[in-house]
């Protein structure tokens, strides 16, 4: 499993204070745990609010500099506005990289496909369209062929895409988890070159323990084929769960990245 | 999922020593507390050792009577000697019952299955042929076919086989998980009146933390649609993640078991 690391977003309130302070030091300090803890990608959100717009493209460079400065892990440029992205991309030295995200919006998929095929950017793609999100199997897999569709033509190979197959929460329909199952295993033999990615604490929304929810809908999405999820490493239950899924999915050969973890003492339950 | 009580089974040291002395109370008691724990059926295994085996179906009538004078739970007479399972079916009087296994070989299914379609007895019936566990999952399907044929001419009821998908351990193969979950589904796909039932523990042979690579393959073949867990209902973490399975995967009307085992301070992570 592909571990995005999720911490760095402005919409936690101490990553937000510290963009506001310009606290380079906190910020440095979350993007090197997150990559000793085991990311393989950090995330980079300066996602600012609406008073702030102008500033936008700036915050983002200075955060995207502060973390490449920290850490030697590629990041997940995460943004909503394809001027963000391109500042981000355009500050960014590393090599391996990747945009979150698109939908099926045609407007945003003009816009950033041509960014993601320049910069050979891996690409997360929610299978979402103008109407929110379709809370069937079918129009997921409408939205990933539309998007598909249009960043090939904009030059994006099929293996730079991520499908968020998006989950919805548990709390208001019990079958939605079933519902993203599906969805991650029929888009993966629709577009066999394409990976899946998500983020999984919507699942748990309006529930109680929303971690044990959480970690066991990741178990369950791995099973279905997941290749990489949007989380806190630093929770080290939810890695621990990481390494199992890793492991029971032939992923793990020998079993040696359990056991390596678990001599590691990271193995918490 | 359907929780099948596990701890009532000879090969358990304190399980021997108690039917050794005849130990109404112990006994009696674990039954109690697996069906308060949530067991919908109690496993009955009087499995004594060769030396004893003239004695084994006197043993057997009378474990399922102290079991059957303790709890209404339902039982599940789990023993490999078609003569064990007929004393204990002559000595029970409940309704819903299980029997728990026969596999594909000829002569068990011809002993086995007449007494299930008397009894009516739901049945587990392992996907495995005289030449040990297939490692793949068309042998395994070709056993569940096999399986079927034979049980249906003895006048069992699709809808009373429960097939075993059956794991390897991860430590020897960590493909294997994929190939019993793989398993699942298309035993399901192929014989839809049947359902499946799953001891978990072998998955984790051999390897530190059993019981987090146990709760973690519960949850992927509750996603892959096991129905019936073979596991110890006293381990309040195992039931905790049968709860979320059950919420995850539709069966958990408005999450309400969930939010109830909550209330009542049941889930443990």
């Amino acid at each position: 499993m592909l571990v995005i690391g999720e911490r760095i977003n402005a919409s936690n309130k101490s990553v937000g204070q510290a963009l506001a302070d310009r606290d380079e030091a906190f910020l440095a300090n979350l993007a090197r745990a997150q990559a000793d803890a085991g990311a393989d990608f950090i995330d980079v959100n300066a996602g600012v609010g609406q008073d702030a717009r102008e500033d936008a493209p700036a915050l983002m460079k200075w955060l995207v500099e502060v973390v490449q400065s920290a850490t030697d892990k590629p990041l997940t440029m995460d943004s909503d506005d394809p001027v963000v992205l391109e500042a981000a991309l355009s500050t960014y030295r590393g090599e391996a990289v990747m945009i979150n995200s698109v939908n099926a919006d045609p407007a945003k998929l003009r816009a950033v496909g041509p960014m993601a095929a320049a910069s050979k950017a891996l690409l997360v793609a929610l299978v979402v369209g103008e109407g929110g999100i379709p809370g069937n199997v079918d129009e997921r897999l409408a939205a990933s062929d539309l998007i598909m569709n249009q960043l090939t033509r904009a030059g994006v190979k099929e293996d730079q895409v991520l499908f968020d197959p998006l989950v919805l929460p548990a709390s208001v329909d019990t079958n939605q988890g079933l519902v993203t199952l599906e969805t991650i295993r029929r888009i993966k033999s629709r577009h066999p070159s394409a990976k899946t990615a998500m983020g999984l604490s919507n699942v748990s929304f309006g529930l109680p323990r929303r971690g044990m929810v959480n970690r066991a809908f990741l178990l369950m999405a791995a099973a279905a084929g997941l290749d990489a999820a949007i989380l806190d490493p630093l929770d080290a239950k939810m890695m621990s769960v990481v390494r199992v899924a890793d492991m029971l999915t032939g992923k793990d050969t020998a079993c040696r990245g359990y056991i390596r973890a678990h001599r590691k003492g990271l193995l918490v339950d």
